[in-house]
């Protein structure tokens, strides 16, 4: 089935200890529309660049199978652009620069060809902004999976609430559904979110992988316990990216069919990390990705 | 199979956001036996206590089958002591006092009627006083477990460095196992660990779970999701009885095995932190583990 995605598309500076990087390719939908072009061929984007976004970029996008007919380009405008330095830990960033651009004035339009897409990605942006697209929707999609930020409910928390209602998964990390709901205890965190809007909650907890909470119900994906983290940039997305593409693929909104999903959105996760911004899942295989897969199933799978 | 554990049998004082508590059992020891005792009927107690431990929580352990031969009792000395406050989030505690007394001069003596012990549990001690054990033993176990903390990598370099050489399993958290190899990777430092001597190595994650490595292989048992954490004490040295109680059970050196201990080991550490110290473990029921552990296979079961 057809999946829509709306985010970021930017550009990056990223330093590790491991090294530093240009301007390079970032922001959520990036990462969200590579990931899921892994599992569907019908991935459309709704983002905003500047001119100076590289064509050739946009022309990679499109040979992956993402169509870009929704990615507007102000031609005398620059791209959104993030800047940050890693910690020793892999675990804590500081971020050096951040500059809105193009995204500070972002109306989401949505191409009449996107209108009946049946799985809707709302990458972290502004609350109102994902709303904005759900209401542009003439017909509801069966899921719609949002993605936000602690930032958000700093500046805009009412509409931040009227989002949360118009969503069926919220993917959000450990610190920031604490943050959102007042309480340590994941478990009633989740509590609290289903009452917000979201039937189903996505908790990411990095190297300690992810909790989904739903229909009473919950499950535990570990992450790949890895050597080496190159560069986390693009993890989350990456992993909501092949959360939704998984479930497009399958068109299925079942809670048995997310548990997979998260296993695989787990596994691009994993990928994503090895090199910097997208680049290892520019080269990423099926087998690559089964064989990962199954290095989750020997990990988690047990006999009692 | 028999089960030899030393640790410390103590006095707690606890306070947590929900309470707090006058002197109260505690020790490594206390809840490691106790964990172990669901599974095996034969655990055998080497500790020492001071005359103002209550006889009726000596003879509550030998009503759970715990053997206490090996409890030594100073009759003029008194029992060691810890006080420690939990703070909000319960993750993080602080220590209000510690008084060593008796475990001060602890000398392991083993009884002869323990000798034959094939299960071993080094609880967290001074690394030469769980040396020492192992060198009283006259025939090596077929496993030994040990547990350690971040304070003796501070004062007893290298007494840990020898006594690490003893054993099969460490088990740690990831904090501590970060500070022993000062690798920030858990895979890495499971390699460093393994050269240390340890074939096997257990990190505990807290509320993410645990991470089983050896023999090239690796296992992630997560945590139950608890909507309340009540009192976090004594939930490690749980987690180890179960593991190595299972262990002796099913008289098993086994990978496979080892994971399904993991599990046992987390469901016990499971009910451990919804009462203050040991009260929990204490009316815990065959049936109650059993559901719960199947509340760990729903949790981390799928399909793929």
């Amino acid at each position: 089935m057809s999946l829509l995605v709306v985010g970021s598309v930017a550009f990056d500076a990223i330093e590790t200890p491991f090294g530093k990087t240009d301007k390079i390719v970032g922001g959520a939908a990036s990462y969200i529309t590579l990931s899921a072009s892994y599992f569907t061929k019908s991935v459309n984007l709704v983002a905003v660049v500047g001119g100076d976004f590289p064509k050739a970029d946009i022309a990679l996008m499109q040979s992956k199978g993402i169509n870009t007919e929704g990615l507007q380009i102000k031609e005398n405008e620059k791209s959104f652009f993030w800047s940050g330095k890693y910690r020793n830990d892999m675990n804590s960033r500081d971020t050096l620069v951040t500059e809105l651009n193009v995204l500070g004035t972002f109306d989401p339009l949505i191409p009449d060809s996107y209108q009946n897409c049946e799985f809707l990605m709302l990458g972290n942006l502004a609350p109102a902004v994902q709303q904005t697209v759900v209401n542009r929707l003439k017909k509801r999609p069966k899921l719609v999976v949002m993605d936000t930020m602690n930032f958000w409910m700093d500046v805009a928390w009412d509409d931040l609430m009227k989002t949360l209602k118009l969503v069926d998964v919220l993917s959000i990390n450990d610190e920031e559904a604490r943050q959102l709901t007042k309480e340590y205890s994941l478990r009633k965190a989740a509590k609290k979110i289903h009452e917000m809007g979201p039937k189903y909650v996505i908790i990411k907890k990095g190297e300690h992988g992810a909790l989904l909470f739903g229909e009473g119900k919950m499950f535990a994906a570990p992450a790949l316990p890895l050597e080496e983290v190159f560069d986390p940039t693009g993890a989350g997305d990456t992993f909501a990216g092949g959360f939704i593409g998984y479930l497009a693929k399958k068109n299925s909104t079942n809670f048995e069919d997310m548990k997979q999903a998260l296993i695989y959105g787990s596994t691009l996760a994993s990928f994503c990390v090895e090199k910097f911004g997208w680049e290892r899942l520019l080269t990423l295989t099926d087998k690559e990705v089964q064989e990962r897969v199954q290095e989750f199933v020997k990990l988690t799978k047990f006999e009692v």
